[in-house]
C-alpha cells in the first residue's frame, strides 16, 4: 500500500514577491506583505495530517538546498538568508477527475488552519534568529491575490509523507 | 505496480504574465513574451514520455475547468478566451534526496525539446482558432525569468501519465 500524502508542497525561488492579506473594503486599502529575495512556499494540508506533518514540512523548508548563493552554490533559503512567503494553497490537494478537480483527500478546514498557524512561528523563529531574513504569510482562507518576480522560479513540488 | 509520471505539470491562473525569451547580451535588451488573463503552465517531461504524453499534457490543459468566468463558473482556459503562456520547467522532475534534489527521471534534454516543440502548435491551433486568446512561450533550456501577477494562483499541479 502506499503511504498517503500528509501535505503537498510547492517551492518557488523570487526576487521579490507580494501577497495580498486583507482585501480591500468599502474606502478602505487593501493590506499586502511584501519579501525580497528568497522563497515562495505554497502549502495544502491533507487528510491525516498532523503537528508532525508541520514538523517535517518546516524541516523539509528550511533545509532543501533550492537557493543560489553568490558563488552559484545550492543552498537552503536559511543559509543564503533569504526570506520566505507563504502562502496557504488548498487547491493543491485537487485531484484531476475528467475535466474538473475533486478536493476529497483536503484536510477539514478549521483543521487545516490549525496546522498552518504553527508552521508560521516555527518558520519565523528559524529564519529570524541569526539575520536580517523575513518571513511573511497569507491568510488562510482567503484569495492569494499575488505577485511574483523571479530570475527563474526553479519550481519544486513535495509530497510530505 | 504503479504507473510512472510521464510530465509533470503545475498550471496556475493569471491577470498578467511575462516571461524572458532572450536573455540581454552585450548592449541588445533582454526579449520577453507577454501574456494577459489566463493560465502559467509550467511543464516538464519524464522518461518514457512520447508525442502520446504530449497529446495527454494538451488535452489536460486545453479541457480542465480552473479558469472562472464573469458568472464566477469554473470553465477551461479556452472556453473563457484566455491566453497561456507555457514554461519549461524541468525542475518539476525533482525528487527529493535528504536535502538535495534528485533530476534521475528527467527526459533526456534533447527529446524533450522536441516534445516541447510539439506541445507549442498544438496550444496554438487550438487556442489561436475562435478567439483573440493567445499562446506564448518560454525558451527550452533557458533560464526562466518570470513575473506574474494574479488575483489567487489556484495552483494546481497534475501528474500526467
Amino acid at each position: 500500500m502506499s503511504q498517503s500524502t500528509l501535505a503537498k508542497i510547492i517551492i518557488q525561488q523570487c526576487v521579490s514577491a507580494r501577497l495580498q492579506t486583507k482585501p480591500p473594503e468599502n474606502d478602505v486599502d487593501a493590506e499586502f506583505v511584501e519579501i525580497g529575495r528568497g522563497i515562495v512556499v505554497y502549502v495544502c494540508f491533507m487528510k491525516g495530517a498532523t503537528e508532525a506533518t508541520v514538523e517535517k514540512v518546516f524541516n523539509m523548508v528550511t533545509s532543501v538546498k533550492l537557493s543560489r548563493d553568490s558563488d552559484g552554490k545550492l543552498k537552503s533559503v536559511v543559509d543564503i538568508n533569504g526570506d520566505i512567503l507563504v502562502v496557504p494553497q488548498a487547491t493543491l490537494g485537487g485531484k484531476l477527475k475528467g475535466k474538473t478537480m475533486q478536493y476529497h483527500n483536503n484536510i477539514d478546514k478549521q483543521l487545516g488552519y490549525e496546522l498552518y498557524e504553527k508552521l508560521i512561528p516555527l518558520l519565523c523563529n528559524a529564519v529570524g534568529k541569526t539575520s536580517s531574513s523575513q518571513v511573511k504569510h497569507g491568510t488562510y482562507g482567503n484569495l492569494q491575490v499575488l505577485n511574483i518576480d523571479t530570475n527563474g522560479p526553479y519550481a519544486h513540488t513535495m509530497d510530505i509523507i
